[in-house]
């Protein structure tokens, strides 16, 4: 429990080089935060992504929630029923991690809740997406997010760089984290004029163009497929899809 | 921490008739759960209020989500700033507990899942609801949703009777909790099929007509005025708004 902890100080303080160096297989790690407090994702944050979703640009940011359910380890493979696989998408997000409780900060003041930045595939069931007027259903299949690998700190990385996901060999989305409609400090101070941000809770900051259901024509993640999203400066996560028959 | 327990069992053998006989403040009381795993709400699942929204009869649940921070006392009061009052509506609902961990059960399974029944009231900022195409950031103001005051469990009440909001003294919202579209069992199903349910978790499980919004003209909570949500054979809450000069 990060709970009333400034994380931030926690981690670069209390753990950074410190105890002994160990080998790890990718598979081995887990979502780098395995039970976010909350996960509120970002929709239609990129122009070039809402244009292609046939959308105008927002004058609000859109949320929707993703439960800790839905994710999974940054190299773990996604397993979808055959019946809830229809329509199978990702989308390459940077996330933000809250680093200290943000209720009601300024854009100004939300800089310094902001513990540092990781990687999240937003997976998506399109179908599921669109059946209701809310993304929600769609959005928070059990163990089909990819989290992590890591999480690099504030002081160390910055959006900018570029993000991608890769379905196989072939690049599907590439776009530069600077290109959001309301950067981090802004998205923190939305939100945290709704309910408070903790330590530990995430925001999926949204996706650039190139998704698979916005391709002509329409394309979805296939049984074995990989898809790797990657940030420079940060790293990639890559998960495998199966369906599996019942 | 429930999870892992058949919190049925756990209530109805460990705690039912134990224990010195207190007395208390209604104001005493907390949300019944006071910070449940997920709290999954279900949009336009009474006939009546669907059409009064001017929509047509769904094929599908819709879905969204309050978070924990968005919970309140059964009798406490909500404070909401200046800025952020200006379209508040309550939503009277049956809420559903889960006292058993569901994933992927059947409808005919999901019954034995369900702990009992409860009262939420959805409260809503309906402008923000609106100023995007995704409820959540209008259905989680922090503090706003009163939820109790106790558990009745499934083997004493079932829906049927009757559920009412009573804005001071007019009633709103009066309605019968066997009107839902999709019954209670179909809900735990439906969204068992996306990620588990686990023991206390929420299901708020959508309103009548008759909401404040829906009114000629629209009418929205003022300041110090108390809304009443009861169910008959489980109870009622009653949360005062005090809106509060910035």
């Amino acid at each position: 429990m990060l709970a009333e902890t400034d994380a931030g100080t926690f981690l670069r303080d209390g753990l950074v080089g410190q105890g002994e160096e160990i080998t790890f297989d990718p598979k081995d790690l887990g979502p780098v935060i395995p039970r976010p407090g909350k996960i509120i994702c970002v929709g239609l944050n990129y122009a070039r992504h809402i244009l292609e979703m046939g959308r105008e640009l927002p004058e609000f940011p859109t949320l929707f929630i993703k439960f800790p359910e839905a994710l999974t380890g940054p190299y773990d493979d996604i397993h979808v029923r055959e019946s809830d696989a229809g329509a199978l998408d990702a989308e390459a997000e940077l996330a933000v991690v809250i680093g200290k409780r943000a209720h009601r900060v300024s854009v100004e003041e939300a800089t310094d809740h902001i513990l540092g930045y990781s990687i999240i595939n937003d997976y998506t069931q399109r179908d599921w997406q669109t059946r209701t007027l809310q993304f929600h259903q769609g959005k928070s299949y059990y163990r089909s997010a990819g989290f992590g690998p890591w999480i690099v700190t504030a002081d160390e990385w910055q959006p900018g760089p570029r993000i991608t996901a890769t379905w196989g060999e072939e690049v599907f989305q590439d776009g530069t984290t600077d290109d959001l409609i309301f950067d981090c400090p802004t998205l923190v101070s939305f939100i945290s004029q709704i309910y408070p941000l903790e330590p530990g809770d995430v925001i999926a900051t949204g996706t650039p163009d190139g998704v698979g259901h916005a391709r002509t024509p329409k394309r979805y993640i296939r049984d074995g497929e990989t898809v790797t999203v990657a940030i420079e400066g940060i790293g990639a996560i890559a998960n495998t899809t199966y369906i599996d028959s019942e």
